[in-house]
C-alpha cells in the first residue's frame, strides 16, 4: 500500500483532506456539499454517540425525534434565529415529479404539486421543538423538559470541507425548558461541562471553556457557552456549544406555564449541540504524517495482530498462539483484529493500519514463537517493544490506557504553549502570523473593534474564558478599557 | 388520570390513534404528515434499534451514512425505482430565504437562489448508495459490501397515520453488493430471516415469511421477501422487506468488478429495511382497551413499584423496603421505576402505568410490610398475585420471561386461527367481511386477477408463503390453474 500522504508541513489543508479520504473516514458524494461517512469513519462516530448518549442520560435527558421540515411561518417566528439561518437553508417547494414530456425517460418537477407553504429543511430545530413544547407545558409540574435528539441538519454552505463544514451533517441537539432563569443557566453551563469532559477524557482533546461575544453568539440566544480546541496548525475549532436562550423562543412560540402560585409565566430555554465536526477535530488534533492517530477510547480496532510467516505451517502455529490472545482481549472488551489476509504482505498491512490509526500493533513471527514473545508497536510514538507472552495481556491493557493519557498530554502541551499573551497589536499580528494558536489579549468589549481586528487579521474572538483573570488593561487595538483578556484565533 | 380510551370494538382505528397519543408514544406535529416521536415512544424505538443493530453486526454488516438528498439526474437513473417513487417525493428547489419586501418581518424564497438541479429528499437510498458503490468496487476482492444505514426518509403520503404512514419516518436500510447472484439471493433471504427472528423473539409478533407478487414488489427489485404480521382487527401489516435487486442498480449506476479471471461483470445487489412502522405493529398486536401492552424486551420500564400509604412514616418504611428491591432488580438489568410521586394517588398511578403498558406492577402498603409480601400485577392478563418477599426477585425474573412468551403465544394463536382456507370467491368475500385475517386461496398467478380481486374486496396478496404446500388447484376467482395457495388480506 502506497500512502502518498501529503505531509502536514507541505500543506496542512491538503494533508487533512487526503487523510480523511485515504483512512476511509469519509468522502465527497455526488451531491453538492454532502459527504458520505464511510463505515470506518462511522464506527468512530458511533463510539462518540454512545458515550455522549450515556452522559446525556446520566444527566437526566431523554431522546425524542422531531420533524425534518419546518414550515416557513414557523421558521420565521423567532426573528433573530430566522435571520441567522435564512441565508443558508434548503427549501422544499414541491412534492411530486412527473415524466418530462420533452425528454423521454427523464423526470421534471410537477408544477401542479407546489406546496401551499414552503418547508425549510431544519438547519437547527428550535422552531419546530418550541412549537411542540407549547402543547407539552401547562404547569410548573411539566417542567423541566430535558430532551435530546440525534438528527441530520442542513445548512447550505458554499465552501464545504469533509466533516468541518458540510451542507448536511449529523449532530445531537439538546432542547430544554425550565421554570426559572437560574435553572436554565445552570443547565446550559452543565452541558458545556459535559462536552468538555467528553472532549478531554474521551477524545483526548483539551478544550478551553468560555462564552462567546455577542457577535459570535447563536442566533436567538442570550448567552452562548462553548468549548474551543486548538488544531496542530494553530487554528482554533469550536467543538461544541451550549446556549442559554432566555425566554426568546418561549415568547416566539407562546410557551407559558402556571407557576406554583397559578400565575402564567414564559418558560426559560436552552439548546446545545455537537456534530460530526468533532471527527475533524479528532483528525487534526492527534494525527501525523503517517496517517490517523486514534485515542484508544475511539478506535474501532484497538489492537491489530499481524502474522509474519513464510510457510503455511508457520501461519498455523502463529494462528494457534494468536487465537489465545484474541480470546483474552475480547474478554477484557479490547477490540482486536487478527489480520490474517493471505493476499497482502506484512509491510502493506503495517502501512494500512498505521494509516487507519490503530493504537497498537502486535506482530508475531516464528522467532517470536520460539522466544515466547510478541513485537508491540505504538501508533502514536511509532516505537516498538518486545514483550513476553506471559505479560502481553496486562501490558497491552496498560498501554492502551497510557496512550489515551499520552495523547491528551501531548495535545495539552501543544495547546498550552500556543496560548500567547500579547500587549500590542503589532505583537498580536506577529504571533498570529508566525506561531498561530490562541492570542490572549485585552479587548475593549465592542463589536466594532472585534470586527476591525477580524478584517485586518482574520482572527476572531473564540471565547471569553471562564477561568480568566479579572485584570484591568487596555484594548490591544484601541487602547480602550478592558476588564480581562479574551482569546483570539484564526478558526475553522 | 382519566383514560377515556375508545375501545377496540367501538372503533379500532380511533382506539389506535388515541392510544398512540395518550400513551406518549407520538403525536402529530405542526408539519403536515410528520410526527413527533415522544420520549416514551422513542425509548421503545431505541430498544428496537439496539437489538437490530446487534443482529446486523453479528451477520457481518457495518453502518455508514449517505446524503439526505438525491440530485434529480441520479434519482431517475434506475427507471423503475424512479417511477415508483416520483409521485411522492419532496423536492428542494432553492437554498436561501430573504426578507419579503412586501411583508415586514416575513421571509420569502429568494428567487435568485434557485438550484441548477433539483434535489429529491431521499424516499429510499438505492440511487445515492449505488452511485457511491461505483467508486468502491473495482475487483472481486472489494466484495461483498455489507452496509446498513440508520436514517430518516420522506415519502409524501396524502393520508397519514402516526407510525403507520407518515411523510417522514425513521428506518434502517441495508444495501449490499455481491459478486454472484447466488450470494445476493442468500443475503436477501438471510435478512428476511433476521427480521422474522427479531419480530417473533424480540417483539413477540408472529410473522409469515414469503415473497411478494410482481405487483407488490419493490420498485427496481427482482424479488421482494417480506414478513407479514396480523393485527387484532384482522388486517395485515407488512413488517419488513428484503429485496433481491438483481443487477438493476449496478447496471443503472455502472457498478462493475473484475472477477477472479479479470473479466468485468456487473455487481449483484440487495436492500432491506424496517421502519418506525414497527411501532404501529407493536401497538396493534398486543395492546388492549386499558392501553398499551408491551413485551418485556421492549418496555422502557419493565417493573413499576407503587407505594400505598397514608402517613409519612409508612412511606419511609415502604421506601426502605423498596430500595432493597430496586437494587436487586438493577443488578439483574431489570429496568424498574419507583413511582413515589406525592402529587398523585395510587389509583391514578395504576391507570397511568397500565396505559403505558409497563409489564409488571408491584404495589406495597403497610399490610404487605407486616406480612412480608408484595402485590404483583401483570399488565397483559390484568391479574394479581401476592408474592412473599423472599421469592419476589426470582418471581419477577421468571414472570418477565413468561410474559414475553405468553404475548407471543397469544398473538400466534390469534394469527393461526385467522388464516382461513377458502375455495370459492363467495367464501373468500364472506371470510374477509366477517372474520378478516389472512385468506388462503388459490390464485392463477396473473396481475389482472390480483387487481380485480383488490378492486372488489380491497384485499391484496400479502405474500406467497415460503412454507406453502405445493398443490394444484383452481384460482378462487377465475378458476385458472394454480400451483399453491397464497395469502390475501386487507392491509395497513
Amino acid at each position: 500500500m502506497s500512502k502518498n500522504l501529503t505531509t502536514r508541513s507541505e500543506d496542512y489543508s491538503k494533508w487533512y483532506n487526503e487523510l480523511v479520504v485515504k483512512a476511509d473516514l469519509a468522502e465527497n458524494s455526488g451531491v453538492r456539499g454532502c459527504m458520505v461517512i464511510k463505515p470506518y469513519g462511522y464506527a468512530i462516530w458511533e463510539k462518540m454517540q454512545a458515550e455522549l448518549d450515556r452522559m446525556f442520560k446520566e444527566t437526566g435527558h431523554q431522546n425524542a425525534y422531531f420533524p425534518l421540515f419546518v414550515p416557513k411561518s414557523m421558521f420565521e417566528a423567532e426573528e433573530k434565529n430566522a435571520e441567522g439561518f435564512a441565508k443558508e437553508c434548503a427549501i422544499v417547494t414541491h412534492y411530486r415529479l412527473k415524466n418530462d414530456p420533452d425528454k423521454p425517460g427523464k423526470l421534471m418537477v410537477d408544477p401542479n404539486a407546489k406546496l401551499e407553504e414552503e418547508l425549510i429543511v431544519r438547519p437547527t430545530s428550535e422552531a419546530i421543538i418550541w412549537s411542540t413544547y407549547k402543547g407539552w407545558v401547562q404547569s410548573y409540574r411539566d417542567l423541566p423538559l430535558l430532551i435530546n435528539q440525534w438528527a441530520n441538519v442542513v445548512r447550505w454552505e458554499m465552501r464545504t470541507r469533509l466533516f468541518l463544514r458540510t451542507a448536511e451533517f449529523l449532530w445531537q441537539e439538546g432542547h430544554t425548558a425550565h421554570a426559572t432563569k437560574a435553572e436554565a443557566v445552570e443547565e446550559s453551563e452543565k452541558m458545556m461541562h459535559v462536552y468538555a469532559e467528553f472532549a478531554e477524557n474521551f477524545m483526548a482533546i483539551p478544550v478551553v471553556k468560555g462564552v462567546k461575544t455577542e457577535t459570535e453568539r447563536f442566533a436567538g440566544a442570550e448567552e452562548t457557552y462553548c468549548i474551543e480546541a486548538l488544531m496542530q496548525d494553530g487554528k482554533a475549532l469550536q467543538a461544541g456549544t451550549s446556549h442559554f436562550l432566555g425566554q426568546n423562543f418561549a415568547k416566539a412560540f407562546d410557551v407559558k406555564f402556571a407557576n406554583a402560585e397559578g400565575k402564567q409565566e414564559h418558560v426559560w430555554g436552552t439548546s446545545w449541540g455537537v456534530s460530526t465536526r468533532l471527527m475533524g477535530a479528532l483528525v487534526m488534533t492527534h494525527s501525523d504524517d503517517q496517517g490517523l492517530v486514534l485515542p484508544p477510547n475511539l478506535a474501532p480496532i484497538q489492537v491489530v495482530i499481524v502474522p509474519i510467516y513464510k510457510t503455511d505451517e508457520q501461519l498455523t502455529a502463529i494462528t494457534a498462539e494468536v487465537d489465545v490472545l484474541v480470546k483474552a482481549f475480547k474478554k477484557l472488551n479490547i477490540s482486536v483484529k487478527y489480520d490474517n489476509r493471505t493476499t497482502q504482505k506484512p509491510g502493506f498491512k503495517f502501512a494500512e493500519w498505521e494509516l487507519k490509526g490503530v493504537p497498537v500493533r502486535i506482530a508475531v513471527g516464528p522467532k517470536d514463537l520460539e522466544n515466547g514473545t510478541f513485537e508491540v508497536a505504538r501508533r502514536d510514538t511509532l516505537t516498538k517493544e518486545i514483550v513476553s507472552k506471559d505479560e502481553i495481556v496486562a501490558y497491552i491493557t496498560d498501554l492502551l490506557a497510557q496512550i489515551q493519557i499520552d495523547l491528551f498530554d501531548k495535545a495539552l502541551n501543544y495547546r498550552n504553549t500556543h496560548i500567547t499573551e500579547v500587549n500590542s497589536f503589532d505583537e498580536f499580528k506577529h504571533v498570529l502570523d508566525t506561531k498561530g494558536g490562541f492570542v490572549s489579549a485585552h479587548w475593549d468589549g465592542t463589536a466594532a473593534t472585534e470586527e476591525k481586528i477580524k478584517d485586518l487579521t482574520k482572527a476572531t474572538i473564540r471565547c471569553i474564558p471562564l477561568d480568566r483573570v479579572e485584570e484591568s488593561g487596555s484594548c490591544v487595538f484601541t487602547g480602550g478599557e478592558s476588564v480581562g483578556r479574551v482569546l483570539f484565533a484564526k478558526a475553522y
